[in-house]
């Protein structure tokens, strides 16, 4: 294990520890649902989202409590929407990292409401008063975190994704499918430490470009490991955009092209960190683990 | 018509006005998931949480903007926990103010995305600066309305409904269930007022005693509706609790003693608004015919 691949590790179990105190779970009849939550979020998975937030924050030098909570409602985010499009209705899964997905483990109704629990915590989390000293700068999170998971991010990728399953994508409408569903939470956990931190508008705008083109370098290393990878380690079916003959990076570029339009993305991306000087060093080494990773 | 009912109307509309402009349809591929928005949203509902927050915000001289967009986001978070209660893994209904449930009218997805949506779009309408000029007070309101859409409120309350189905509840758990499945909503709209007006303790106290009698007394008239009702005035299927054996006040107390009890709690919710004078009969007027209506 490289001394990255530690530091990415001993922050998800942070996170991880974080996010298991905000899922208390109790013995009342509802507590199936805690349950439900608690299955779609702790037990692993790289925190790569949450770990962009630390990171950001750190070149702001925000309070690391806070940069936690931020880390941890993004998380729930992420995991909401894991486990709703997972769902019969939309991608129909029924593995994730190597485990049932929420709806096999539990049943439809229960992964439904807990991807909405989990939505609805994300917000709870962010508007506590631990969060930041200044609500202004809790109103902005907000915001942004609710921009960035909605029609104008996230969910309209999600809704995209699904109108494409019944039209041939190209390269321009792919490429702006994955800026909202992936990209938007890149976004999102980038801007973050800007936020937190108060950040001039110019260097929250390096941080937005450096999410801008390493949230695309993601998606086509996503692409690739879905080609390439092992489902074995990947620890979810590979070869499904295949399969359900969705156009992908790799489908509409070939791997060659993808592999390179991956690494130039990368290092566009770490050029935009050169106003941090060394202290974005984790940010550029998360943008080259990113197309590295096998898993 | 009552000059109430004409109230209600009027205020019914300015309502509609505010979500229409919060929700513009635009020609973008995954404006079908707007359309599923404005669909679960638009034309129709008496907007009585809405309604709540306008005059509990008149108490206290808010800005009409403001108790407007409070009252636009909790009238979002209500379609949403409609749109995703209807879905064949929940309730399984096909029909709601009398027109085609969301995703009989589009898909199960698209109606999975658009509740998901739309309880995204209630936190980034409450984050705006709109809604109030203090920072404080929207970090309030956010903090408040997750809570009460949450585990500890409406979604927890929808969970214990689903584990109800296998479990033969007493009037102290079906209690419990509504405090959280509609007690929570109804709630957080009383108490909307008192907080965007920085109201002190013990004021806002009252209107949570009020919003804790009142919300019981909406659900045994709405059991009641659901025994007594015609379908075509109500608007959707009626008589599906006893169908569904599910315990409800009615079951449990019969209609004289449920009609009794309702009764009771209107009078003991329009008790604890002494204190406002005749600023409040908005509100003691929307207790009375919460348990009076028809439909």
């Amino acid at each position: 294990m490289t001394a990255f691949e530690q530091l990415l590790q001993d922050e998800a179990r942070e996170i991880e520890t974080v996010l298991d105190r905000l899922l208390p779970a109790h013995a009342r009849p509802e507590g199936r649902l805690v349950d439900a939550m608690r299955y779609s979020t702790l037990g692993g998975g790289k925190r790569i989202r949450p770990f962009m937030v630390l990171k950001s924050c750190e070149l702001f030098n925000v309070s690391r409590i806070g940069a936690l909570r931020v880390g941890a409602a993004l998380e729930l985010i992420h995991c909401y929407s894991l486990v709703h499009d997972d769902l019969p209705a939309m991608d129909d899964d029924d593995l994730r990292r190597g485990r049932p997905t929420c709806h096999i483990k539990f049943d439809e109704a229960t992964a439904v409401l807990a991807g909405d629990s989990l939505l609805t915590l994300a917000f709870e989390v962010l508007a506590n008063s631990d969060t930041h000293s200044d609500p202004t700068v809790i109103v902005e999170l907000v915001l942004n975190l609710a921009r960035a998971a909605g029609v104008e991010g996230m969910a309209g990728g999600q809704m995209l994704d699904l109108v494409a399953e019944h039209h041939a994508l190209e390269i321009p409408e792919v490429t702006r499918l994955q800026r909202l569903k992936t990209g938007a939470l890149i976004g999102f956990a980038c801007e973050a430490g800007a936020i937190m931190g108060k950040a001039a508008e110019p260097v929250r705008h390096a941080l937005h470009a450096y999410a801008h083109d390493l949230g695309l370098a993601f998606q086509i290393a996503d692409d690739l490991l879905d080609v390439e990878g092992d489902a074995a380690v990947v620890g979810k079916k590979t070869q499904k955009d295949d399969a359900h003959g969705k156009a992908t990076f790799v489908s509409l570029l070939g791997l060659e092209r993808a592999r390179a339009q991956a690494k130039m993305l990368t290092e566009q991306a770490i050029g935009h960190l050169d106003l941090f000087g060394a202290k974005a060093d984790p940010l550029r080494r998360l943008a080259r683990f990113v197309i590295e990773r096998r898993a």
